[in-house]
């Protein structure tokens, strides 16, 4: 099988059953380098739900992503076999046994040797994505691109959701707090007391404020850190500024741009040891023209490069 | 190979790669009786254009659309092998090309003995599907549900295009015009002569000004005429108001209720010998909540629905 | 000078300079039959503003109104010299001037002779029009489809606007209570007394209970006898159901179906007496698909072919 | 206290502090005879959620719904303490939770000696109202305006959710099937046997069809039957028709029009041992010109002027 | 009484009545520091209204703003008392009427010993808020951003609206020109007599131009001159980029960021003698997503954390 | 005849007949200095239609421009007769008939004396306007803002559309390679064989990641070597980033902001021998707010400005 878009010069972008990036959709994982996923699953969001509808949306629209990275001088399908394997199995109804059914979506694509790209869904589907992965490479670091910090404790008293996954992954030693960095948080927050997780742990955690005065620059000075590192990437959308991602859950304005968040996920072309990545949080019924979602596609692309890079500069 | 739907009370409406009904893609037409076809193609129209998007929205929203039909007591796919075939090759650029292209994909449908559903794109569409069905069964009688006659001779000097395909297929004796049946035509038109190739033709073009006078019931009665006869059916959304189908290419207010639509069409679970349909000029962008798109995959359905009435009455 | 609309099989309907039914555009009415003009004054209005951005609209999506009203076999250009005279001033910061404008400039076009035919706007605007008629017509009958009684005596202690014009008209004698019909009226309203002055000016008032009640055959009865009275009609796009006209200033549910307004306009084909018309309270930022602006546009034409109708069958 | 609507003729209808109708917020429905409750949970849906902003969607536009129902002749204020009470509370997080929660708010209601209009949310909530109307009325007749059949044993597993509350209301004994009609039933649906329970149970089903059929007169005439009895009224919006509500969870064509559904609910101003309403599924992101949170106010506001000429009559 | 927000960890953001960042509602101002007031007056605008609709839209989205702000360390709800105080009474038909009761609301709160914050409406009502604040404080200075000047002399005759009242205020003796400056100001303009007066004055007008060049500290520097000045910041959407804020009456493109925007309120936390805030001319109709009220409920709330850091460091 | 705008502090801008920058219609370009021409054509489009619909949209909105520009300190319509010509004939069905229509229409304007300023359609409209103008210019300089090379050699097999009009324009020889700057290009594309035809013939590509890198006034160093050179702009509006153009066929992340863009046009204003301009692939069916028409029409405004300063300088 070849692992290669639908070539849009000849069938249109818009023809043909909708897969991520015109890729084949293939149910089994085995054979491949990288299986993108979505996971619709968005019972943790405590405001706007509706990243259910994500994945067919980011499907859709992937069709407008080329396969040719001209920044990084690769088409990753050269290099790496990539398919969509399909949306993980959930529960709208029942949110402890959708974590259960992701995690082992997440795990057979593991288990066949293959790195997932998840495509959600809310934030909560980093646990039982991070889960899957502890089981074969025990604690990894963090690149966590957010405008929240996503270390609470519970909500409403329940434990798991979209603002907890982090300090759960902690907890369960699926990450490690030193191999840590957020970029792209800022407030309003609950109360003084919400950092305290992070100051704790000795999290890096890269704010908008410093960013504003220290520039673009440090933040990829601090990211370099981990450019051998075991590590995760999970990459919220409301990272970005509202203006660039308008579909998103909970929309905080002063954020990134999306050429920032571009640059930094292409700096991952020079970390070996990447193991996986999720974006989330897109809202397509909050967005317009499909911006949102189109730019969680190129971003999602924008990654699985950095893959092929690596895996080039290995040979 | 099982052509069953994805149950949705197992996998949720929104999860998984589209497909129309949640059916299985199958590249191939044989060993199906309905083959159901996207036709994303719009070159024809001479306004709103943007239909080629329908296919894909309809695939998406098509997921609501249970299997059983608690009217006609029948859940199709007991009786018939259905599938997604995926969309027809279409040429953006090149409208002559795409009529071409889309004639050879109804052909292998035919050809493999399987019944052509096609989901357009504009209403350009059905010439090349009646010019591959004419190979098979000559001359078929028509029932078109439609705000707009169809038998331009042509518009800015061109003859092939969303407004005139009508004219076209009698010209090419794909159509047999006494056995014609127009319903939902409203004006205003371009001039008096609009009407002078149906009137010709003896067509019967049944208005909505007719239909307000004398009933739904009459035009049941009109098309019980054509119960025996070979023929094919083609709904233009636009036949429906604009209330109900706001999503269109070129909207027509006073059109006919969504249910009596529905009803029309579940008359030919008594008509055995249909041989195709299309429904067409949905256009996604325009539309509020999905549902025009949600009432094509509806009216799809129905159609779907009374070819295995017709087959269980056959049994 | 020929009045003749644009061919849009020649130039596509999208193309050129908006005007409504892509009419010429003269700033004059001498030598008008009818003359269309907008009047994008909102300052009325007590819920949504924004009608102002009606007129615009509506001449952008008239471009689909084809010349030839089949139902009434005549297309009206043939008979009647119809132009676009542009927009009336109006003073979005003083509502009392901009009535004086208003009325300034359907009294030009009164003066040349022509029949005013005005697209709002919200519902204040017939009050300045009914005083330009009432200069050459005296008192005249009023046809008011509306869902709304319009005859409040203030709101917030202002005497003119959207809720008043018709009491207002009697106050001053542009209208004769007794040729006044009001189809479409529906509740809730403020108390039992805003039918006070209705009652006491024996208005016939259909309301929706009625209408539900008694039929549509019994509104045309009522109509009728207006048959040979001097009036004018006036038409809050209100009076229609929200479904076929969401995009209105005060949405009311439960109204006239687009059809039922239809039929009820092309009555007056048989009015030989009537001196002008208004539809008003189109709001575009609140429409989907403008199938208000489409419906407005349609009524309208429906409107001036009774004129043509008329003169036709003086000859 | 009185419990009057803001007058929006002096305050405008855009302005201050929104709440139902424009009534008093109270956070104790002691005193009251309608206590209008928010139950902002969607947690039951399996589709598109997004039902949790209906309620404050709603209260915004029910500043539109003037206090005089020239239909049924009163103003229910004069008869009636009514006042919003606020939210129930709800945990998104926590299905069970929140059913309990939304009981416990009811129950408040129930115990003041208040009747509860609950505004949802999901179809889910219905189980909770009629939990805590059951422990005063014991086993209540049910009206059930409604696309789906709402009796479901479970979705994924989970027996609690919007598809299955009225099955476990039966289970519960909280309903009697004998005293339970269904109006505006329509397919498709999953299977034959979904239609077992309520056959089985002797509920009176009227779907579509047979409205089609039997004309909407026949409803009343079935409703009639209820009269006497102490029932409950749930108002799915998606029993009506998506042209007039098009803000719904799962979209469903060929309904009742809107009107037909106001008449239906006037009905039971004929019925005086009514013990409880609630108006769900309504989805404002999904919606145009808010026509069906407008739409959802109106029939509330129609539902509390059948309680208020109950009492009239009784007085 | 507590003037904190309701715990949105605790009831959910979407639930409840909804009031300025889910704070309680009181009437009356006594004993407050800070009112947030609505002020849903649009009259003075001439071209896009609706800016009547923000108060409320922005009272909705408001409860996404949580009470801690990482940037200034502090809850603002710590050190100052804070409330909700409904709307101003307006008049939407009558702008000289609605200015005097704006006035009013506004001096009602002077006098009560709290600071006003208003969230408007259009940019007139900066006008009766000013006269409210020179009872007290006689003239101040001024920080607005803006693109436009809002110095014009009239806009069709009239002195008064969203386009003149700081040339008003100037003639009134309620600002100080030599203590005024305009940030954000660009083209095109009229004439080049639109500038005469911000430079007869000696007005600091800095426009997007000369901070292009000159950079955004510069800005902060310039505005460091009014640290120790008694004055008021009016907060015009529109000085913001089109892209962060597109729901607004008059778009401008090339504005300021949002980060810049708020990045420049926080730098009053070093003005101890801020005396009143206004942000005005969101339009919610034209939003995506809600960015544009929720970039204007954050913005509010950054300036009142700046007032409780100027108590803080009193204290 | 005076070709000034409507003032619209006099008469409204949302009233009239919408003409670019409420400038007057004149049919023929005699006596101007520059034609704004709308050229309503998508047919070269191969994803999302609907520029057809932008030069209608951009009139409407370009009402909002006023006539000074504070910038460059001019008034253009005192040194330049700027007229709106209408819409160049098109024929939707047509695609080579259309070019031929567009080329007539230009060449009109060229021939008579004055400079065309083109308001697309798609970027396929450029081919036929460079013929037009290489009939008296010969080869002309190219300034090019895009996200796209649009250099391809073909799509669907087809040699004429939005993506190829430059390799055609360079083979035909109406644009001189060495004469060409490509501004805010950025990936993905299909390969990378992509960028030979540029660089090939040493066409200065300037992307979006060395404008990251070099930053904008690098940019504006590069485009000063055309300064003297005999040149055409062609603006497509994905050259900007999707946040400030959301309303495009194609859209693109990770451009140019709004500013920037207005920066580098406003160079030109040192350019005294630019020869035209256009501005393309705006699509108002996917904006929000309008905030890409109103961006479309301010740059075309700015470009106006610079001719205007040109003459003023050569005076």
């Amino acid at each position: 099988m070849e692992f290669k878009p639908t070539d849009s010069k000849e069938t249109p972008r818009f023809a043909g059953i909708s897969t991520f990036f015109r890729l084949p959709y293939v149910a089994d994982p085995s054979g491949l380098d990288v299986a993108i996923i979505g996971v619709p699953f968005d019972g943790g969001q405590g405001y706007r739900t509706g990243s259910r509808f994500a994945p067919a949306e980011i499907r859709r629209v992937s069709s407008t992503i080329k396969p040719y990275n001209p920044s990084l001088k690769i088409n990753p399908y050269d290099y790496l076999n990539v398919a969509d394997v399909g949306d993980a199995p959930v529960n709208p109804l029942d949110s402890a046994k959708s974590r259960e059914l992701i995690q082992g979506a997440i795990e057979r694509i593991v288990d066949a040797g293959a790195m997932p790209v998840a495509v959600g869904g809310d934030h909560s589907i980093s646990l039982p994505i991070l889960r899957a992965l502890a089981r074969k490479y025990g604690s990894v670091g963090l690149i966590q691109v957010d405008s929240h910090l996503d270390t609470g404790d519970n909500y409403f008293g329940v434990k798991y959701g979209a603002g907890t996954p982090f300090r759960r992954a902690v907890e369960e030693e699926l990450i490690d707090p030193n191999k840590w960095i957020q970029i792209g948080i800022r407030g309003p927050v609950y109360a003084e007391g919400d950092f305290d997780f992070v100051r704790e742990h000795k999290v890096r955690c890269l704010t908008m404020d410093q960013i504003y005065t220290n520039g673009i620059q440090w933040v990829h000075e601090q990211l370099d850190s981990l450019k051998d590192t075991t590590c995760y990437m999970t990459f919220d959308i409301d990272g970005i500024d509202v203006a660039y991602a308008p579909g998103t859950s909970t929309p905080v304005p002063c954020g990134l741009t999306s050429l920032e968040a571009q640059m930094l996920i292409r700096q991952l072309s020079q970390f070996p040891r990447v193991v996986g990545f999720d974006i989330n949080e897109v809202q397509p019924e909050f967005d317009v023209g499909s911006i949102t979602s189109i730019l969680a596609a190129l971003l999602t692309f924008e990654f699985i490069c950095t893959r092929a890079v690596v895996k080039r500069n290995k040979a």
